[in-house]
């Protein structure tokens, strides 16, 4: 039975990710034959969350043979606390966003209360707009700081100035939808969301680096997202690249790959004011020809990161998200030059660097993942 | 048929790991009832794997419950190349070091076909040794490099000058014992071996350092050593701790963790001349007081290390193991402070710090470790 309920929710992950699939394509990837596809594949079709279709695009003569597709009628809620913005999204099985809200996020007043009021406030308008039939099965949230598992408590969360907020027990009861919040660190997110249908599909350990403000870290291990004892591993941020004299931290440290490769050293570098930040101010200084010295500055502290991440964790991939987007192409041959002279020949020698293929979606679609979580594990019993 | 041969290796573990136990302690431990336990441990000591035996110091009325303990004549051939010493074990099932040959390793002249012929003599020595009926289901190597799994080609090990020898293959030719030698590279295997009988007991989460010549590391993220897409992951003493005028390290770079932190450098802070190294040179320095300087500067670089290491992996316990056993009790206020400069209070609320408690053998016990993982896995199909 337990196998049985696992075969479920593999069969379910798989339509997930890689979307509509023959019964003979599953039968093959799950090494089990097509009897047992059927079977597994008819409890879920009865569960209302896959269904089978002919192929698109057939032509020619004889029966079509059916492929299993995500039910269009399934879908999270996915809420994505950025720095410059409040996103919430409903996110189909199968990962497409099917409707979207965004809201500047204020840079002030951002006390748990007000951020979780405009969130559920968005999720509801969401959810009430939802299609008759349409089922929201969980929800998940990225948040921009260090989070408590199991109950989504922000441990410490430097951006809002966070400390020990209980966010996802408090959105979950203003949205009054009867259903957890499941909240992770937005890096974590899209380390997982890049693996699943981004840039790091097939590389099992991988290295998601996501900038903004700060610069958080998303790291998986043999396909698994390195937590640690507590669940607040992946801090690649607070790595220190540059301990003697190096930029002060809004953690209160100095010297964190952070402090030295963030938005704000990136325009203290450039000898822009502190002003206002986000993703238009690095796209002026990276496109700006008389900023090229700090963009070479950045990226030289960025490429140190890069090396020792590369040292300890031999990853298969390294990728750029978030702001790093836009710094990472200007700043490359910096990067190259750095991991050339600092990481090992032997732990280079397959390492390759991406920027994100989800781009701005990757903390959210990481979010969306979080929140199919449960029923994926086990989809008829969630 | 898989769940019960399963079932074999984990009992087998059990013992191994804990020492002797009681049928109803294994049932406890492995979720499985008594007559399960019974048959496991029949056919186990039926292939001479585990014997059942009155408990130790049983006293009072009645028949004493048996424990089933390892077979005193399993044994794996353990061999440890460190920097300063060749060493041959044969180690018992269960984890007792039955004997022993060490040998000085000469600084000179250790190409492969030397050290291989100088360990595989005294292989051959302790087998021809052996008691009779005793029985080798392994051999195992911890070596100072970059080892590539399944084959054990060393694809790099500065302090030798080797890249790319078969170390593996030829130590397996020369013993000629018809096993194979499975290689480790030797901060992983002390890793493992402290996780399983040492300072890291319960503690999946875990970091273990090696300082000798060089800094090695052996991380366990949730149980497993961090391996990386091609098995080179925790190369802990190439992170970068001081990027910008940082001291030359063997591997090319500079500012690498072990060139600030290794032997070398320690010498050097103490104004002591390169020659003689190894643990009687350290000792000399720690328990200088004129050399408290010194041993504060490397302190304060290791603290770095350390800081960021539990930044990026919220481990449970980090341990100091080799020379990094003399240097951290004297160095350990300058990185207690280092860690309260540089490492997030919420990374850091659970991690402790402690000395290896398998001290020298922390590396050889790991090779045994990794030379008893075929018989462990499979017990009786290995």
């Amino acid at each position: 039975m337990h196998r049985h309920r696992s075969n479920l929710g593999t069969l379910l992950h798989h339509v997930h990710v890689a979307g509509p699939l023959s019964r003979a394509a599953l039968a093959d990837r799950m090494g089990v034959n097509r009897s047992t596809i059927l079977a597994l594949t008819t409890e879920l079709a009865a569960a209302g969350l896959v269904c089978e279709q002919p192929p698109t695009g057939t032509s020619g003569a004889g029966r079509p043979s059916l492929v299993v597709r995500p039910a269009p009628g399934v879908f999270v809620l996915a809420f994505d606390v950025a720095v410059d913005r409040l996103t919430a999204a409903r996110v189909g099985l199968g990962g497409p966003v099917l409707s979207r809200l965004t809201a500047p996020r204020p840079r002030a007043g951002v006390d748990l209360d007000t951020v979780v009021a405009r969130l559920a406030a968005m999720g509801r308008e969401l959810l009430d707009a939802a299609p008759a039939g349409a089922t929201c099965v969980g929800v998940g949230a990225a948040y921009c700081g260090m989070i408590r598992p199991g109950d989504g408590m922000v441990r410490y969360g430097p951006d809002l100035g966070w400390v020990d907020q209980a966010f996802g027990r408090e959105l979950a009861r203003a949205l009054g939808a009867g259903l957890p919040v499941a909240v992770g660190n937005e890096a974590h997110l899209g380390a997982i969301a890049e693996f699943e249908r981004g840039a790091g599909v097939g590389c099992p350990d991988l290295i998601y680096l996501h900038g903004d403000v700060g610069v958080g870290g998303g790291i998986l291990v043999g396909g698994k997202l390195l937590g640690g004892e507590s669940g607040y591993g992946c801090e690649v941020g607070h790595m220190l690249v540059n301990p003697v004299g190096g930029r002060p931290c809004l953690c209160g440290s100095h010297g964190c790959l952070e402090a030295e490769t963030g938005e704000y050293a990136l325009l203290a570098a450039a000898g822009r004011p502190p002003g206002p930040i986000g993703r238009e101010a690095i796209r002026a200084v990276v496109d700006d020809p008389s900023a090229a010295g700090a963009v070479a500055e950045i990226g030289d502290w960025l490429g140190v990161g890069v090396a020792s991440l590369i040292n300890l964790f031999n990853p298969g991939v390294v990728i750029f998200g978030g702001m790093l987007r836009d710094l990472y192409p200007a700043a490359a041959p910096q990067v190259a030059a750095r991991i050339a002279e600092h990481a090992m020949p032997v732990s280079r020698e397959r390492a390759v660097l991406r920027l994100s293929a989800l781009a701005d979606d990757a903390t959210l679609l990481g979010a969306a993942e979080l929140a199919f979580g449960p029923l994926l594990a086990d989809p008829l019993h969630r």
